[in-house]
């Protein structure tokens, strides 16, 4: 994600109250009164500038949609797709992923999506990567029993370290794909980045896996 | 496999003695006397020519190796291998992949190796894909507690369902690519198949995957 700072963007933001939460500790449990529905909520962590969310929120509106992005400067995109096109059921949160149990109540979050997550090569990174063991932990702990973790990218190392931090955490993979865009199902949602990748015809490897057996 | 008749491939074979087992389950619980030694035995299930097999013995001839290979008319081709380069640390048997538990004792295998098994793609012959779990079930019965199975195939459907089943089995992968001769590691020993199809192209996918955690 280029980095453009925008000393604007959290002023912007706070103004859009309906769509963006400021202070989203405060909602930790109660979010179902923040959307006033008892709808399952999905959680995109590392959503970019909101193309999968807003997609997805357009295709389900029975479901709650929170995207989690840590930069002010990428968010603020989001905010403004929203602003042109308002969407009841999404909410977006400037917030780091390993603090999600600040904001969300053990089983809260039905559903988490990662979308082309930053790879970290290194292997002295690989504490940063967003399926590590200990982000693992942090998702399973704001999931139902057997909750989901619904996971694309394009990144070849990253895919394949991710397969084995999640089945050494006992995760069960329950759909796979090594090259998503052969026989892309109808109703997936392409990032800005898998848009970007599946140009350059490299493969897009997806997972769905369930935590437990 | 191209599958030619060849009438007189069990008759030659049975003349190898000292390479072709005929009646392999009057050695269940003492292959150890068969090889002379108490090496560590590897098993490949499907060896075809054999390429493989007699490959990772002569770079390892601290292992026992055993090609199980189902039709004669294939394994023949690697019998007449051994007897053109004869190699003490192999040994051939044509059975059932499905009938492993005839042949050798709980914890007898130290690793089974997979290498480009029939894909079988349609759904309703998934049980006889040779990482069904049916199959994994067998290996375990054979292999120690965390006992290892190591595959890899240029078939991508046949990948993807086996990281589903290996992990619903409960299995870990501790060693994966999904590009294999991007950066092939050194030691890798090409099979037959491996070599026609990374001509073509195609990523070959491979794993080492581990009963329990
Ligand atoms: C490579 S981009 C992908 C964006 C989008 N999902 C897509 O597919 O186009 C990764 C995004 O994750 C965000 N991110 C990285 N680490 C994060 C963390 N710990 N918490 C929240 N967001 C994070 C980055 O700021 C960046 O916008
Ligand atoms: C596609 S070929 C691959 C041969 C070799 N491993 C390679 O990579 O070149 C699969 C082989 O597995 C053998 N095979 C299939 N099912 C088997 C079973 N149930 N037990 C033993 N061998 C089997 C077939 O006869 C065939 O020779």
């Amino acid at each position: 994600m280029r980095l453009r700072h925008k000393p604007w963007a959290l002023d912007y933001m706070k103004e859009q109250a309906s769509i963006y939460i400021a202070d989203p500790a405060t909602l930790k449990g109660n979010w179902a009164e923040e959307f006033k529905n008892e709808h399952p909520l999905y959680i995109e962590v590392g959503s970019g500038k909101g193309a999968f969310i807003t997609g997805m929120a357009k295709q389900h509106p029975d479901i709650n949609f929170i995207a989690i992005e840590l930069f002010e400067s990428v968010a603020v995109a989001i905010v403004q797709k929203l602003v042109e096109e308002p969407l009841p059921n999404v909410r977006v949160l400037t917030v780091d992923a390993k603090d999600l149990r600040d904001f969300f109540e053990k089983g809260e979050v039905t559903r988490v999506y990662l979308n082309f997550s930053d790879p970290w090569p290194k292997s002295r990174h690989a504490k940063r990567r967003l399926t590590y063991k200990t982000f693992l932990a942090t998702y399973e702990d704001i999931l139902p029993e057997q909750g989901q973790i619904h996971f694309k990218t394009d990144n070849r190392k990253l895919f394949e370290s991710s397969l084995m931090t999640m089945s050494a955490y006992g995760m069960t993979f329950d759909w796979m794909s090594l090259d998503l865009h052969v026989n892309e199902p109808e109703d997936n949602v392409r990032t800005e980045y898998e848009e970007r990748f599946s140009a350059l015809g490299q493969p897009i490897y997806r997972m769905e896996a369930t935590y437990g057996k």
